[in-house]
């Protein structure tokens, strides 16, 4: 059950490329599956772990098989595969609206840097709803039949954390407070937005912050579950060109 | 969530072939993989259930990783990988105490298809203990560290069906009562187990009972989980090869 004092361990892991991730897509909630690269990045996610001696307690998922094979190719390479898995649609990665589906760098030739911008890094702005007819759609999707309330048409970083935080205060860090070691496998919005909570990053500055994919994020945190200093990437080069790289999107 | 009356719909799912299984060497509690060979059951697994229309809307598998291997994989195929999870040491393969590691055909040579019969088919005649000390023991393996009561250094299929059965009606029968439709994806003789339980078995007969690898076993049941029918494989005919297959083992 890893330590039953703190400090606790919180790792944080964004899923390896997906195929839409490789076509420069938007995604959001289109359940779209891992690249060869991505499964690639996943196993050393999980080499990384076992390397590090870090051994999850509980994993947490989203409900999007990205994120879920990104945690079995993990788990398996380090071992855990045998370990309980809790999953929810509060770990999505943030509803695109109406640009899930759309190529990022045409979006950004339509609409000009400033709107593509404002799209994807500003707190509060969500791109235009998704049409419920659209083929990209997940109303009629059953993973989502039992949400409480209405399944998003798209949603800003702060509407991610609004509906985030429910779920880390009622269930992650009830494990974490209990002594387990808590492996988090996610997206690249829902992870910044609960480092944004962990971290007391301003709505203005959270724009600058890009998490790499596979590589996992290591928090100490205090009996508060506040960090006990700055959370630590186990492979911090890798991490440092990964952050540039989700940064540069679109910019193809 | 599937059927909210009865019948209620049950799957049993044996993993695939394991590295163990091709080499002939008895595993139980011995954490091993899934082969390449097992790897396409489970796939095939996944296939069958979506062509017949069949949606967990819950897995339980035990802590063994070629089961949660084998789940994994089927449920990718069949596009369900983001359904709840459940897993427990109470799903987990019969204990083979001291036969664990040890080849199938040198151990009937070794003691006589009397012995070899009565340790593999017997109801209540447990193999000798393993060894605390021996490599294929798990007394030192942290995913048992939270078990009630001693961990096994033996098992019958009498002492598999007394863990399991507290389990069954806790939490799968409960899944069940709820009207979802449940996936256990578990081993030749905790499904064997289970098996007997529901169809009301003798304990005689269950030494002739045998159940092939990656092919979905499918119960109704009413609202006493009292099978509506004989439970069906979704791919008889392969069924029936594999269980003469799993009945000839050891015999080579």
């Amino acid at each position: 059950m890893g330590h039953m004092t703190a400090p606790y361990t919180l790792i944080l892991l964004r899923h390896g490329q997906s195929t839409w991730n490789e076509l420069n897509l938007f995604t959001g909630w289109v359940d779209v599956r891992l690249s060869e690269k991505g499964e690639a990045e996943a196993r050393r996610g999980g080499e990384l772990l076992a390397e590090a001696d870090l051994h999850p307690d509980i994993l947490y998922t989203s409900v999007l098989s990205r994120a879920i094979q990104t945690a079995d190719i993990a788990l398996d390479a380090a071992d855990r595969l045998w370990i309980p898995v809790k999953r929810s649609w509060r770990l999505n990665e943030r509803h695109y609206g109406a640009l899930q589906g759309k190529d990022k760098a045409q979006t950004l030739a339509e609409f000009g840097q400033d709107q593509f911008m404002l799209w994807r890094r500003s707190f509060d702005v969500p791109p235009p709803l998704l049409d419920d007819d659209s083929e990209y759609s997940q109303v009629h999707d059953p993973r989502y039949a039992g949400i409480d309330g209405d399944i998003p048409r798209t949603e800003s970083l702060k509407l991610v954390i609004d509906r985030l935080l429910p779920y880390w205060e009622s269930d992650i860090a009830a494990d974490l407070r209990a002594g387990k070691t808590v492996l988090v496998t996610a997206h690249g919005n829902s992870l910044r937005g609960l480092v944004k909570h962990l971290d007391g990053i301003s709505d203005a500055d959270i724009a600058e912050l890009n998490i790499p994919t596979g590589i996992p994020l290591v928090y100490r945190l205090d009996e508060d579950l506040t960090p006990l200093g700055a959370a630590e990437y186990l492979d911090p080069e890798a991490a440092a060109a990964g952050a540039a790289a989700v940064a540069a999107q679109g910019k193809r």
